[in-house]
């Protein structure tokens, strides 16, 4: 029994002491030895990305940054999904006018909602801002924050995308999925800096990105604080107090954030005041876009993208700015998460 | 020799081992030995800051709260550092004000700058805000937020209080510092909720609070994004787009956190919207309000407080609404942080 007991002691106890120091040292080293960023061919951009971030995270390194100034701001809309032949926004306007409608015989008179119900909402939104605005404020203005936080949920557990029949939160594209799985590895924090909606956003962005609300920057409208039967609501009045995009993104950044990100990952020129603000004069620091070539898999479109998305001066500027310029077709091995049966 | 091995295997090897957890366990140990909040007295106030942490971070609890849950709000002036006889800010302007004058022979003609620099620059603000946003112009609009930066940054190394001596960003309440290292090493994370600029408090937050500037939500006026000579530069135009205060502060924590505090640390009317936004209805959630009523040490004031800083409703509300009312003169052992070499 002595024996018994010094071999416990000696192994077993210090076994259990070890255990979690073993298993510790187990994930990290795995953690290590995993190739980050799997889902992109080796070239340039994969090889610009690691690099980035390998010069300012490795201690010693003359670009070494603390990991209070790693922040990375990311576009949402053709940015980490896609953005074609509608944005998701849009989709959920459709949706919920179709949704509503029973109840608003009044639309009927309505150019803009019947050509939307129709399926042509794209017309209605190059018919020019006022007509957009107003579908938006159909579905957004006049509830409370929680009631349109339900209504997006419903929608994302029920809706499918047209094209590729999926949910719209597994259209999350998988090599920018593992972008921000990879800088966060690395002590980034990132932002999303998107036109779309800051409330629509931040229903799912934690699940689909792991990106908490307080890191979601979008455009957003009026709100109005109230007591109703003691109790305190906020209520959407609608209308665009900020619209988070083209030079409205570097106002938000400074607004939101309160410093300059080291790094940006956009795709049209709705970015390139962002794309400026991060890179230009500044080392080190990062810009990317991704330039969406790919018509088999997703689709192609720079210059001729007619309702958002559309890519000309920022493409042309990217050789002189340095930024890194994601051939999607090339570039990318596989464009949207696998499917798995949880995620279908 | 073979024992000597043996003997450092068995001894020295495993305590080479063992250092850094044995070094890791004697600090959690010493930490949870130390006193949280030592400059509280033993009262109520003490009692319920500990009772609300214990009860939403204790695993098993029924009150228990996930880390990303654990939000909470602190007003800035009169909670965080004194508001009287003027807000910090206001002594900002008046600062700038005297230095910028020799540049401004026009403000000769100026009642209200007259009056600001002839020291009754609480005159001037209860005038009306016309004339104080007219103050604010002149000191805060038409430059770069980097010259505004460098310009906070000059004032805070330069100025000293008039009442107490000391550089301002030493005049933080110490107990209330405590508050916030309790919470932050309690999984929670602190915002600050002020009607203060945005862009003045972030310029010291870090420092003095250790709140990074996304979470210092403040006023703020109009920035514009424009490319000089090739640079990219946000610059101030003054107005202000959002006012930060009263009703505007729920909005303010939507906008910028999007989702509900827990916990909410105030001091006049002008937070009573975001005490009720954040413990109406909700359980678990903590409101507590900063009552000044030590004119030996600090000022005491509520319902005469002219200029910011006036509290009746919320007082009144306190008890019906389970707010946590601190006694400063009471509950508070000191008030300022000890001075420093390093700090005076």
């Amino acid at each position: 029994m002595r024996f018994a007991k010094r071999s416990f002691d000696r192994l077993g106890g210090t076994a259990l002491v070890f255990a979690p120091l073993l298993a510790w040292l187990a994930m990290v080293t795995l953690a290590a030895a995993a190739e980050p960023l799997p889902s992109w061919n080796d070239g340039p951009a994969r090889r610009a990305i690691l690099g980035f971030v390998s010069r300012t995270t490795t201690p010693g390194s003359p670009d070494f940054l603390e990991p209070a100034a790693r922040i990375a701001v990311f576009d949402n809309d053709g940015t980490l999904w896609p953005e074609t032949p509608l944005p998701f926004q849009a989709r959920f306007v459709v949706d919920e006018l179709e949704r509503m409608a029973g109840d608003h015989p009044e639309w009927r008179e309505n150019p803009a909602i019947t050509a939307a119900l129709a399926g042509d909402v794209a017309s209605v939104l190059r018919s020019g801002p006022g007509q957009g605005m107003m579908l938006l404020e159909a579905t957004h203005a006049g509830i409370t924050v929680d009631e349109f936080e339900n209504r997006v949920r419903r929608w994302l557990d029920t809706a499918r995308h047209p094209v590729w029949g999926r949910r719209y939160s597994d259209l999350a594209y998988q090599p920018m999925l593992e972008v921000l799985d990879f800088l966060r590895a690395n002590g980034f924090t990132p932002f999303i800096v998107s036109g779309g909606g800051a409330d629509f956003m931040r229903v799912w962005a934690e699940e689909v990105y792991g990106i908490p609300p307080n890191q979601v920057i979008g455009s957003y409208g009026k709100v109005r604080y109230e007591l109703r039967d003691d109790r305190p609501v906020l209520v959407k009045e609608g209308g665009i107090e900020m619209l988070d995009d083209r030079e409205g993104k570097p106002v938000g950044i400074h607004r939101f954030i309160g410093r300059r990100p080291v790094a940006c990952f956009g795709n049209s020129d709705g970015d390139q005041a962002m794309l400026e603000w991060t890179t230009i004069g500044r080392e080190p620091a990062f810009g990317l876009i991704v330039h969406h070539t790919d018509a088999v898999r997703e689709s192609a479109y720079d210059a001729h993208q007619p309702i958002s998305g559309k890519l000309v001066t920022a493409l042309e500027a990217a050789p002189r700015r340095g930024w890194v310029v994601v051939d999607m077709a090339r570039d990318w091995k596989v464009v949207f998460k696998p499917v798995t049966e949880a995620g279908e």
